[in-house]
């Protein structure tokens, strides 16, 4: 824990005067946070700051009718009292969302948080936020998010404890094997993938494509397969066959198989499946849940769809007393946005979160994949370190 | 936490300045833990201990069939590395648990606790508590509130905080007239509820007595007030005739009608009535909430009813996600129970939270009312203070 290390190399080169004097500030050593975000007497307002990110993609990524190397992502900073908290929202393009969108929200957002004196009422700000547009939900998220780091930093307590969740709960990530149409490089595709303890496939491009997709993971690996259909296929009566077929190649369970809007289709479906059908853009925030009970087995949480972490712990309740399955998923994200993803991982039965490890450029250290499996640790706010030289936030 | 112990150790063996350290040690400033809570490197096994306390009541206390002028109580108390935490059990005979029922209760969750290290993983911990039995809620919430306070107090910060709350957001509390048959003794009770905002008043005696309550109040205050029928009303007509009569003497609420098994008439009612109709017996936990969407317009959550401060939290979120109005209220309870039913104020319409004020022995400090209204304090946990030679624990 990274407080252990400060207060070793405080020991070690630390003169006793100078002890002396740091330990007159009690804030420094309780809230065991990093010797960078230590408090320094800052400005009681909140100052928000972001900066235009880049996330250049390990592989080119397909998934139905769309193809990219980059991620548009904006990093944000609140600064409050000498603390700090990072977010983020990265915004696939399909999604429409831009950096320049979301600049445009955040300099909205900034006459917001100036009538807060303090980051700790999350109960008012985010609504406050929520209601400076209708849409914009990842540029909200990297409000949320930043706050949530924020709080975590002064409270010297990572957010999985401070909602009381069980860290070794947490599930093993799939990890996505992006469609190609290429042999080879879909072969290596797959043996990267060796590693994943389960594993994420897009299907919804064309029937022979998706089960030759299969097929191929199939003659090298055995690990359970999540499928995301992404609304892709368009036939009740197609689709459940496709998921028995699935079902019997130890696929565990299907992403939004239909369209979004095809809720008694759906609904008929899932009454029939094997396997559970979760709700992915069908489901993007807590008012969406009540519609898709008994419709979806189950509801995949992004915080880039939900505005962030406060909506999606709200989400996770609401899914619970309708006795839904949860699942958490994320965008190509950095560290940032998917160490805040994983503080709800403890909750969910599948973990969508290798978002930080398709990007080539992470700007951020934070949760890690230990063999495959979300690992949280003991460390205030998200559990951030910030890398040098990629940011300069 | 270890490091404050590593951190207390450093000072001491520094050799500097070791008479300032009492002050400048910094867990005392910034945590803002009572000394007597000070971590004094304590067992890192949750311990469990319990003390029976009967509170003696300022008034004889009548509701529909029952008078009495005390009420059994079981203070917890759980320590844990040296800090401390206090719950409470308040247990009004009419509900069925009892201080014996209590203790058998505590006994058999202590080895349940014995189970987990930490008290943090209250996810994992409270329902196990749970399951220790099917009733005994208010020993259930006795171990939650204790919970609450510990972890409150390792973090240094208040539970309103944690949940992100406005503190500024409480309502005035309504303060209970009790019935009385000798109208000196009812006109007494009514001077003494002059200084509050809001008053609630228990009906459902019988249609003389209870027009003879409220003419008798608005003879001498024209304090807004919160009718309890406690399931008094037995006839749909009579209770939608009654709510009309008291909807124009200014009445604002109504709290339980008529039975709580009689869902179709209380849908009846509150579809007619002018006033918002509130779920307190028909609300007990959780559970029972999505029975009375379209039934009440919004439910009494009460910690012994729904076994504590974890639960009452996913109440708030599952009636907000309804739409249902909110109220917290308490039974005879001392400052400990008050002070954690307070923890939620900022989110209700209408708070009853006078428990604490009816009892002559109190033996907490706590949650104060500044003028009526429900007040918190920036101090951590429930914010309690122990007063001296009242209890032993």
């Amino acid at each position: 824990m990274s407080q252990k290390q400060n207060r070793r190399d405080f020991i070690k080169t630390a003169g006793v005067l100078t002890a002396a004097a740091m330990i007159l500030n009690p804030n420094d050593l309780f809230a065991r946070t990093p010797v960078e975000q230590r408090r320094k007497g800052g400005s009681k307002k909140m100052q928000l700051d972001w900066e235009n990110f880049t996330g250049q993609m390990k592989y080119t990524f397909t998934i139905s009718g769309c193809s990219r190397t980059s991620t548009p992502i904006v990093i944000t900073r609140i600064t409050w009292d000498g603390y700090k908290g990072y977010g983020e929202a990265a915004m696939p393009p399909y999604l429409g969302e831009t950096q320049e969108s979301c600049n445009q929200f955040l300099l909205k957002a900034r006459p917001v948080l100036d009538k807060f004196d303090n980051p700790f009422v999350l109960d008012d700000i985010l609504p406050a936020i929520d209601k400076v547009t209708t849409n914009n939900c990842a540029a909200k998220a990297s409000v949320d998010i930043a706050l949530h780091d924020l709080i975590g930093n002064i409270f010297g307590q990572p957010w999985w404890k401070i909602w009381g969740f069980n860290p070794e709960k947490t599930p093993y990530t799939s990890y996505t094997i992006g469609y190609d149409a290429d042999d080879d490089i879909l072969n290596k595709k797959i043996e990267d993938a060796a590693w994943a303890k389960i594993i994420k496939v897009k299907l919804g491009i064309g029937d022979a494509q998706d089960k030759r997709m299969i097929k191929m993971i199939r003659s090298k690996l055995n690990t359970p397969i999540c499928i995301d259909a992404n609304q892709g296929w368009k036939d009740k009566y197609y689709a459940l066959d496709m998921i028995n077929w699935l079902s019997e190649r130890n696929v565990v369970m299907i992403e939004q198989p239909m369209p979004k809007a095809w809720l008694d289709e759906t609904a008929w479906v899932t009454e029939r499946s094997p396997l559970p059908i979760i709700a992915d853009e069908a489901c993007q925030r807590l008012t969406d849940i009540p519609h898709l009970k008994g419709v979806y087995s189950g509801i995949n949480i992004k915080l880039m769809k939900c505005t962030g972490m406060r909506e999606a712990r709200e989400m996770i309740s609401l899914a619970q007393d309708f006795r839904m399955k949860l699942m958490v998923g994320c965008m190509t994200e950095t560290s940032v946005a998917i160490s805040a993803a994983a503080q709800i991982a403890p909750k969910v039965t599948w973990a969508d979160l290798d978002g930080n490890i398709l990007i080539a450029n992470d700007c951020f250290d934070g949760m890690k994949l230990v063999n495959g499996k979300v690992t949280l640790f003991d460390k205030p706010g998200l559990g951030l370190t910030k890398k040098p030289d990629i940011i300069n936030l």
